[in-house]
């Protein structure tokens, strides 16, 4: 399957194509493989060309764009002039656009009337949020099915006739089966180094991809067969041998992201978490009210920009601010048990470091970055070198996530201990 | 110019392509057009095939994707096999490579000195957040730029090699030129009415862009002519009469944020920030914090999630709280003043609404945000409806944007208050 985007816009890069990944997305759940997406401009010519290229690789072409009313719409008379057709009147699609006017007292002019034009011999893919139907032409095994550039209007028909339609018509689906690991605390290198017998000892219809950010690497492996089951069962194989050897970096099999994993395990004991963040700048609090319900477990935080407010609102002892810094093991410590009491929470994060793109030093250099855990019974620190590469951005993501994963690990082990102390 | 987007995930349609977007907007601005936009697997006869097909229809192609260290990156043997040409160690990226591992205190293992491995005769494209560089080979007239997947890696490499290099050798460029200006405080279309007439009047080489993102238009004046100095010159014709319309709306005629006009107001001022976040939860604190510099004017905030810490905390009398409920105006004024006050700051921006998913009232739907601003002289507080379409984070975020508005222009009357003083 090719996905055919036509439209200039997506060209000048002004609008992001959310049009193939969202179609992508539906052929890959009903087991269509998507092999080649493909953005080209509103021109006939280029229309057909790539076409024609298209059909030599593959038998099925959903386009999504020029089907509407105006002069910059050509997709309709392409694909007549590729089926070789003429056009007719679809009665259904003229009654539609007719009643649609007459609904909002308009009465529907010339080139709304065209509308109705099909060419011959198309199945009409019926469009109830515009004027303009879909359009599905097959010839000698090839389909081309046309549909709207506007995205509600895709989406409608895509999922009302097309996917109907497909999983009647469309023959050798494959079933194609996606897992995700969430790996956090491991560099992408360094997690394949660790994965690789495993990784080249893989069937062939199982594939692994890594997909880094700042801070994690999400795995994904995908599994190919001729059925549902068969794909589930053929991951289900792989995946004991992998958690096995990633368990201490692994945060989530379950499509969750790492804050997610926090907030469940945060509830889950109803603990309160205070956060007091110095490099990270309120970012980590920003992660956490991303997240509907979070005021069911944070009670907020302290952002400390500055030397005067660790110590006036934060209670860090001026000595652990002058002998050793702001960005040092004695200072977070200071950080994350005074938030803990301020805000009489259960668990506190610091976070104290040199996001630059200034202020480093040989001894503290940019990128340098102290995270404190307090909880109910110690507190733990951690010191991070995260470099300078990707500038403070990355630093205040990679900081961010590292703090994140911190308490994930400290919660998890008081889950651990809670546990025993219920079987005690 | 064809852009070829390489990577399994992105025919899968859980990842959206920003890249392709990314790059067709960089390239429209030195105009160069890129004439097709695909998107392919990690699989080498398909990389192979298409970059061949590509070559047929272009003489340039930029790649991202698969050049990373693991199995699933095949992006650089392809080259090698395209261009036909074997592989030498690049000793600057080798360096490059051994010294970000000793600065994270970490061994470089095989695979990461592999990166350093690039074909005969590719020009090497720095990349300065990670280890794989970008390349550029030619031959024959063909030019293959091969770009990293991981977003901030390519974009660097793109904006700091790839451009400068563009602008060498590529021929037959149009002179485009763009000029945003940068507006908040208006929607969309309530801009468009405004500039209605201005808009329908102009010269047919010059397009008006509006790109909207949560409380804040940019809009963008493109004028495409045969050299820079007449796109320069028709663009500056167009401009005073449409500022002379937005101006009560205008943040910035210099490609900055409005998180950047305002530190640079205070900045100017030599004045102290400090904030008080509720519904915007830390988010407004790491609009700021990510600015570098921000220390010198930022103090640091508090995110008070419950009404316990606004009144232990942040003084907020326990009778507003009461009687009017956290999301009121008599709350946020208490916050904005006792914040200014605690971090001993010149200014104080306040937050207090309902973000949803859940929590709204008939009274107090979801979407009501009030905010407060404290300046040295006064505190002004303002009530905002933004509803609940776009959720929790469009709500934030429009919130945020609201409150760095307010503040922006209150630095501005103080700013022609103390001009005005200065003069006397």
């Amino acid at each position: 399957m090719h996905i055919i985007n036509i439209g200039n816009e997506l060209l000048f890069g002004k609008t992001i194509n959310t049009n193939s990944a969202f179609i992508a997305e539906k052929m890959t759940e009903i087991g269509i493989e998507a092999e080649k997406l493909i953005v080209i401009a509103d021109d006939p010519q280029s229309i057909f060309q790539t076409i024609t290229d298209s059909f030599k690789e593959t038998d099925w072409i959903i386009t999504t764009g020029g089907l509407g009313p105006t002069k910059d719409d050509m997709t309709k008379n392409v694909i007549a002039q590729y089926f070789d057709v003429g056009f007719e009147i679809d009665q259904s699609t003229l009654e539609t656009v007719l009643k649609m006017f007459s609904d909002r007292g308009l009465e529907a002019g010339e080139i709304n009337r065209k509308q109705a034009e099909i060419p011959i011999g198309a199945i009409v893919l019926p469009n109830k949020n515009g004027t303009a139907p879909g359009l599905w032409m097959e010839k000698n095994g090839k389909t081309l099915i046309a549909l709207q550039g506007v995205p509600f209007e895709m989406q409608a028909i895509l999922q009302e006739s097309v996917i109907p339609l497909l999983k009647q018509k469309y023959k050798g689906a494959h079933a194609v089966i996606h897992k995700n690991l969430l790996t956090a605390g491991i560099g992408e290198s360094a997690l394949a180094q660790k994965i690789e017998n495993w990784e080249s000892a893989l069937p062939k219809n199982i594939t692994l991809a890594y997909l880094p950010s700042p801070g994690q690497v999400l795995l994904r492996l995908t599994a190919r067969t001729d059925n549902e089951e068969l794909a589930k069962q053929a991951i289900e194989e792989q995946l004991p041998a992998l958690i096995n050897i990633i368990r201490p970096y692994l945060v989530s099999t379950e499509n969750e992201t790492l804050v997610e994993v926090v907030s469940k395990l945060l509830k889950k004991n109803k603990k309160k978490l205070a956060i007091a963040e110095s490099c990270t700048g309120g970012y980590i609090s920003h992660l956490i009210t991303s997240l509907p319900g979070s005021s069911q477990f944070f009670e907020g935080s302290i952002v400390s920009y500055s030397n005067e407010i660790k110590r006036d609102i934060l209670n860090v002892r001026e000595t652990n601010l002058k002998k050793y810094g702001a960005v040092s093991e004695f200072v977070v410590n200071d950080m994350a048990l005074n938030t803990m009491s301020l805000f009489e929470a259960d668990y506190a994060i610091a976070t104290s470091g040199i996001a630059g793109p200034s202020g480093g030093t040989e001894e503290k250099p940019i990128g340098l970055v102290w995270i404190a855990i307090a909880t109910p019974t110690r507190v733990i620190t951690q010191k991070f070198l995260f470099g300078k590469n990707g500038g403070r951005e990355v630093i205040i993501k990679r900081a961010a996530l590292s703090a994140l994963n911190m308490l994930r690990i400290e919660l998890l082990k008081d889950l651990i201990i809670s546990a025993n102390h219920d079987l005690e």
